[in-house]
């Protein structure tokens, strides 16, 4: 395997993204306090994290801004009033959900907003569609990202032939989602080599966005990054929808860089995180995750089962193969 | 990387050894009831698991049998009452610490015995020791095996010498054991060859035991069988020492044998992993063990901070640097 850098220096390349808001929405529906948004994004500057996601900008003529925090919809000026004209190293971004966001209306051009980064997440039927929305922010000035999701269901070829649409677009970043959490580190090889060799014939970056129904979130982040992928989202805690994320405590003390800081990412931890366990809030690996994920199913049934505080796991091992 | 095998045949060199009783002894300090005991055996022999270890052969001149519960000492008897003559195909081992083991005494003939498998601990400084034991312990009739302990703490140089000595005991498997949770999966692989190449030449088989310090057990797990590597180690839900080890759930899951069954192994979770977690006994990921991970040091400031209710993280690392 052809691999690049090593465990000692550091790749100058990389970018770190922090997630928590917007994968850890899921888990709360985006209510979040201020005082944990303002924490979050002072804690991103201290420990040099390269960019923070805010949330979506879902489109309110889908869904009811009363059933959501604010984070769903990312309104620039709700974000504004965070970060005022942030003039840190931390860059900001959020994300475009193909199909459900009112992208010709809701985002800005990029000198009237906070973000320097749009991050578009499609199914690999919708590309058209993304590519769309990509060259409509490209047009807008901004750095543009594509999360082709639940890439575990589709075919070899299928995705080949995506990729290349994509990399022939104006986006600047193509991430590996693995959306189910159902990728072991040689599978999560194979996929950044086919990643980077499309990426490097289009000048086009590779990213990782993993998850940790497997308790291999934060293994199969650093195998891509060894690969060469250059992009890496984490999130507090692991904080996101069902077995949730790679840790940015993980991922931080693993990298070399030496401006990445742990001290400010455990500090927030130990304040916020905690607190959302104790308010009731649930992410992180649990055996039901572990079953969807080797069924290469989308977690919502095993969401479910530790909401309802089920552990009747040979059961719902049988509910599953049935669907299947 | 060479590699050996692929996602969807099996191989069938392969040994799964259930740690539960051992390594999760060391939480509980082997206070495990008979109830729990029994059904552990009972769910290892539905879910096919190859060996199940019941504890430790420990000194009682060094330890008071008070202080432990009696998976520590692993009397012979004790695990007659629980198997009876274990006319099963489930083979039972036991660990041996060098120092701190009466095996002259305590290790009966194997004909006398329920075990087929001594599992001899060393560091690296007590090899000749090791060997001691190993020779007793064949020529009593047992398969053997040998755990270097905190390798990660030994230099490379070293290592080869003791490999190679080892190598030539009638050992019959040697252990890769990453006791503080401290490495990577491309440090797993580097070493896994390492072994592999010098157990390839005396003909002995290769083991791995992980923790789960960085959340990386499973995944240094498969890398290492992957590589090579035939005798996995693993827990129900990880219960082992601080962070814990390679869960069975995962690694049963994961692997092709049509034989091993994750049914009773997740309905044993249920009942019994979840109760232990209840009644207070603690185990798994936490940011002081990825602390004491990356600082190569042993777990045990890591398990006080835990136990004491603690989460000012940026203080106890700056404990750990003070210690370093």
């Amino acid at each position: 395997m052809a691999t690049r850098g090593d465990l000692i220096s550091f790749r100058p390349d990389v970018r770190v993204l922090d997630a928590t808001l917007r994968d850890g929405g899921l888990v709360n529906n985006f209510r979040f306090s201020d005082e944990f948004v303002r924490d979050l994004y002072k804690m991103n500057i201290k420990a040099s994290v390269d960019y923070m996601e805010f949330g979506y900008k879902a489109s309110k003529q889908i869904f009811d801004p009363n059933d959501f925090g604010r984070w769903k919809f990312c309104n620039d000026d709700d974000v504004f009033e965070i970060v005022g004209d942030n003039d840190t190293g931390l860059k900001l971004s959020c994300m475009l959900d193909v199909g459900r966001t009112d992208f010709k209306n809701d985002v800005r051009n990029k000198s009237d907003s906070p973000f320097e980064l749009m991050r578009v997440a499609t199914y690999i039927h919708q590309i058209p569609s993304a590519i769309e929305m990509i060259e409509d922010a490209k047009k807008k000035g901004y750095e543009v990202s594509v999360n082709i999701m639940a890439v575990s269901k589709v075919n070899d070829d299928e995705l080949t032939k995506g990729l290349e649409l994509l990399a022939k677009s104006p986006v600047d970043i193509i991430y590996i989602v693995d959306s189910f959490g159902a990728y072991y580190p040689e599978q999560i090889e194979r996929l950044a080599q086919k990643y980077i060799e499309i990426g490097n014939k289009y000048g086009k970056q590779i990213g990782i966005h993993a998850h940790n129904n497997q308790q291999l979130a934060f293994a199969n982040t650093i195998t891509a990054l060894r690969c060469g992928v250059s992009w890496l989202d984490c999130t507090v805690s692991g904080m996101g929808r069902g077995a949730g994320n790679c840790y940015s405590e993980s991922l931080l003390a693993f990298l070399k860089n030496p401006k990445y800081d742990l001290v400010p990412v455990m500090d927030f931890a130990a304040k916020h995180m905690l607190a959302l366990k104790d308010e009731g809030y649930k992410w992180g690996y649990d055996i039901s995750y572990l079953l969807t994920a080797i069924l290469n199913s989308h977690p919502s049934s095993a969401i479910k089962f530790v909401k309802d505080g089920r552990t009747d796991y040979s059961n719902f091992l049988h509910e599953l193969m049935d669907v299947e």
